[in-house]
C-alpha cells in the first residue's frame, strides 16, 4: 500500500444507524429526521439513515421506513441504508433509499452470535441483495465487522479479513469498510490488517470504521491515512456503545476526525461548528453527555483561541 | 529525526500533580498517597507527585511538603516534584524529592498570564533552581507549555519551541518535556514542531506531554513515538482539565497509552490492571467517571475477551 495520505476524505456518517442502534432510549422518527437534516447541512455526503432490519431485534431502528420516505432529497447527499437480506432490501429500495450495505463478519462466532449464520451463509443472504441492486442500480457497500479482534474469539487472522473483503468486492460491493467493532485494535494490528487487505484490494475500495472503546480510534484511523485509505466512517457525538463493555465509548466522533482532518490539512468538506450543534442536539435528545471530546472543548470555550 | 518507533517508553505519571492540580475538590494528603503508592506499584518508575508553589494560587497542590516526605521510598521509582523558583526547590529538596522540574512556557501571553513573568525572565529564575539542584546532585525536567498553540496567541512557532527547549537543556535540564498544554495539536503540528526540536536536541533528550482536549493526544503520541521519541507523559484516568475549555478532557489517560504501548509492542513495565484499579481509586475520590476509555472498557467488561 501506498505510504502518503490522502488529500481528500469522504466522511461515512453512521451515526444515526450504527451510533443510535446502540444507544438508549429508542429516538423517535422526527427527531431521526431532524438529526439526518442537520447532518445534511454540515456538508457530509454520505449518511447512513437507518436499517432494515426486524424491530424485534432492534428496536432502535423501528421507523427507518418512515425516516428514509420523508428525508429532504438533498443534491450531493446519499443516504445509505443497511439491508441485511432481501426484504431488507426490497423495504430499502420502496422507502427510497440511495444506498445499501451489506454487513459481514470476519469471525465465525460472532456471525453466528450477531446474524445468525455462519459466514458462508451470510455471503448466501446477500447474494440476491446484490442481484437486485444491480438491477436497480443501487450501489452496494460491504461491511466487514470484527476485523483486529472479536468478543469471542480474540484476536482475528488478517488473511481471513482479507479473503472475505475481496469476495464481498467480487460480489459487486463497490467499498468494503472494515470495522473494528469492538475497538481493540492498535496502529500496529490495525496496519498489519490494512497490509493484508491492501494485497488483494487497492486502497480506493477501502474504507475504517474505528470504535474508540478502548480511546485507540483516531489513533487508528492516522495510521490508516498514512497507508492511503481516503474513507472514513465516524458518528456525530461519538454514538454508540459497545454491548460487550458496558459504559464503553462507541464509534469514534465524527467532531474529533474532522478537528484532526483540519490539522493535516485534509479536504473533507464539512463544516465543525454545524456538526458540533447536530451532536448537542442529539446529544441532548439522549440525555448524555457529547460523547465528541473536540465538541465538548468547542462547546464550553471560555478562552480567547 | 529517526523514523522509527522506540522498543521501550518510559512513561511519566503526572496524575498526582499535573492532573490533580486542574481537579475539584481539592485531594486531601492521605488520598493523594494512597494514590501515588498504588501507582508505585504498578510498574512506573516516574511519578511526578507534586508541586511546590503557593497554595494560594494553586490550592490542589498545598500538603505537597507531606506526600513526599511520607512516601513509600520504593528502589526504582522516583518522585518528583514542579519547582518553580528557589524557595520550592528548597522545599522539595526538605521534603525528600528525587528530581525536581522547572516549567516554561512557549508563548510570551501564556508565561505572564500563568507565571507572571516573561519567558526571559522565567528562564533567569530557574538558573538559581539548576545552580541548586546541581550542587545537590538533584536531576532537573525542563516543561515547555503550549508547543503548538496558546490559549491566547494562537499557533506557536516550532522555532521558538526549539530555542526555549535548547536553552533549557544548555541551562542543565536533563529531558525535556514538550507540552500540547491545550491540546489543540494534530499530528501534523506535533510532527513540525517534533521536527524543528529534533534539529537541535536528540530525540532522547525529549518527551512529549500530551492532553486530550481535543481527542487527539493518542494520535499525536503515535505520531510522537514515529519519531523516535521514547518518553510519554501521562496521567492516570485522565485526570486534570482544561481551564480554557470548560468541560473539556485533561492529560492523556496512562490506561489508554500503556494500552497502545502494548498493541504496538512496545515495552513500559507497567501492569494496566493495577493501574486500572488506580484510576478507579482517585475517580471515586473525586466524584467523577473515570476519564480513560480503556479503564471503562476493561472496568465494564460483560463479554468473553
Amino acid at each position: 500500500m501506498q505510504n502518503s495520505m490522502p488529500q481528500k476524505v469522504r466522511i461515512v456518517e453512521v451515526g444515526p444507524r450504527d451510533g443510535l442502534q446502540n444507544e438508549k432510549p429508542a429516538i423517535d422518527t422526527a427527531t431521526k429526521l431532524a438529526l439526518i437534516e442537520q447532518l445534511a447541512q454540515t456538508g457530509l455526503t454520505y449518511i447512513e439513515a437507518g436499517s432494515f432490519v426486524n424491530p424485534k431485534w432492534v428496536p432502535q431502528m423501528a421507523g427507518s421506513d418512515e425516516v428514509f420516505k420523508q428525508l429532504p432529497k438533498k443534491t450531493g447527499v446519499t443516504y445509505a441504508a443497511l439491508t441485511p437480506n432481501l426484504k431488507g432490501f426490497e423495504r430499502a429500495l420502496a422507502a427510497g433509499a440511495g444506498e445499501v450495505a451489506v454487513f459481514a463478519a470476519a469471525s465465525e462466532t460472532f456471525s453466528q452470535k450477531n446474524i445468525n449464520c455462519s459466514i458462508a451463509e451470510s455471503l448466501q443472504r446477500f447474494a440476491p441483495v446484490l442481484a437486485a441492486a444491480r438491477e436497480q442500480q443501487l450501489p452496494v457497500r460491504g461491511y466487514v465487522s470484527c476485523v483486529v479482534g472479536c468478543p469471542y474469539e480474540g484476536a482475528i487472522s488478517a488473511q481471513k479479513v482479507a479473503e472475505l473483503a475481496e469476495q464481498l468486492q467480487q460480489m459487486g460491493c463497490y467499498e468494503i469498510s472494515l470495522g473494528d467493532t469492538i475497538g481493540v485494535g492498535t496502529p500496529a494490528s490495525v496496519t498489519t490488517m490494512l497490509e493484508a487487505v491492501g494485497r488483494r484490494l487497492p486502497p480506493a475500495a477501502l474504507a475504517v470504521h474505528m470504535h474508540d472503546t478502548y480511546g485507540q480510534a483516531l489513533a487508528n484511523i492516522f495510521a490508516s491515512l498514512q497507508l492511503g485509505i481516503a474513507v472514513v466512517d465516524s458518528a456525530v457525538a461519538g454514538l454508540g456503545g459497545c454491548p460487550y463493555a458496558r459504559g464503553a465509548s462507541g464509534n469514534v466522533a465524527s467532531e474529533d476526525l474532522v478537528y484532526m482532518l483540519d490539522g493535516l490539512g485534509i479536504e473533507h468538506g464539512v463544516d465543525l461548528q454545524k456538526l458540533v450543534r447536530a451532536g448537542n442536539f442529539i446529544s441532548a435528545a439522549l440525555g448524555r453527555e457529547n460523547g465528541s471530546k473536540a465538541a465538548r472543548a468547542i462547546g464550553g470555550k471560555t478562552g480567547s483561541c
